[in-house]
C-alpha cells in the first residue's frame, strides 16, 4: 500500500481544520477513522506485536490493520521497531504525540461507552417519531 | 436518507468499543467521521441554521451535511428545532451529551492543529526513507 507524499506548499501557514485544504484534515480522518481510533487506544496499553494488536482490535482484517499502522506511522503517531530476535519480530508503540492523541480518543470512547443507554434511547425515540 | 433502526438485543450489556458488535462502534464512527467532527465542533460556537453551518464547514455538500445532521440527531448529539418564524427556519444546537462529545473532539482538533509542523516532518521523513 503506497501512500502519496503530501505537498506542503507553505510551511508557515497555521493549521485550520475548517479550511478545506488544510493539511490537518486528512490527519484528522486517519486518527479518527474507526480502525485508527481503536488501534491508537489499544496501544495506550503498551507495545504490541502485529498479531496481538489484531486480536485486541476485534474484527479488523490483516490488510486493514497493516494499512492503518502504516498511515499512523507516516503521520508520526506510532513507532515501528524491528526487534533483533530469532525470528525477528516487529513491535508497535505510540510516539509522544500519538500518546496525546490516543488519550484524547480514549476520552471520546469512554464518553460514548458510558452514555450508551442515553444514545440508545435517542435512537429509539428518533425511529418512533 | 433513511437510517435503519439499530437493534438493541440486550440493554443490560455494558458497552465495549473493542467488541466488534458493540452498539458504541457505529456511534463512534458517526461522531468521529470527517463531517461529524467538523459539524459538532462548529456547533460549539452556538446555534446554526443549515446554510450558515454549511458555510462554516468548508467543503461539505448539502447532501452530506443533511445526512450528517440526521445521523447526529438520531444518536442524540444534536437538537433540531423548527422556529415559528415567517418563513419558518430550522436551527441546530448541541444536546448536553453532544456538547461533551464536541469538547472532546475540539481537544483532538486543537492537538492536531498545534502539532501540524511535527506531523509534516514525520510525513516528510517517512517518504524520504
Amino acid at each position: 500500500m503506497s501512500t502519496p507524499a503530501p505537498e506542503h506548499d507553505d510551511p508557515t501557514l497555521e493549521a485550520d481544520v475548517f479550511a478545506r485544504n488544510c493539511d490537518s484534515r486528512p490527519v484528522l480522518q486517519n486518527v479518527a477513522s474507526r480502525w485508527g481510533v481503536l488501534s491508537l487506544v489499544a496501544l495506550r496499553e503498551g507495545a504490541f506485536r502485529f498479531s496481538a494488536l489484531r486480536r485486541r482490535v476485534d474484527g479488523i482484517s490483516e490488510r486493514m490493520l497493516s494499512q492503518t499502522l502504516q498511515t499512523l506511522e507516516r503521520d508520526g503517531m506510532i513507532h515501528r521497531e524491528v526487534q533483533q530476535s530469532i525470528p525477528p519480530h516487529v513491535e508497535y508503540t505510540l510516539t509522544d504525540l500519538g500518546a496525546k492523541v490516543a488519550d484524547q480518543l480514549e476520552g471520546l470512547v469512554v464518553l460514548l461507552e458510558t452514555n450508551i443507554h442515553e444514545i440508545r434511547s435517542a435512537q429509539d425515540n428518533y425511529h418512533r417519531d
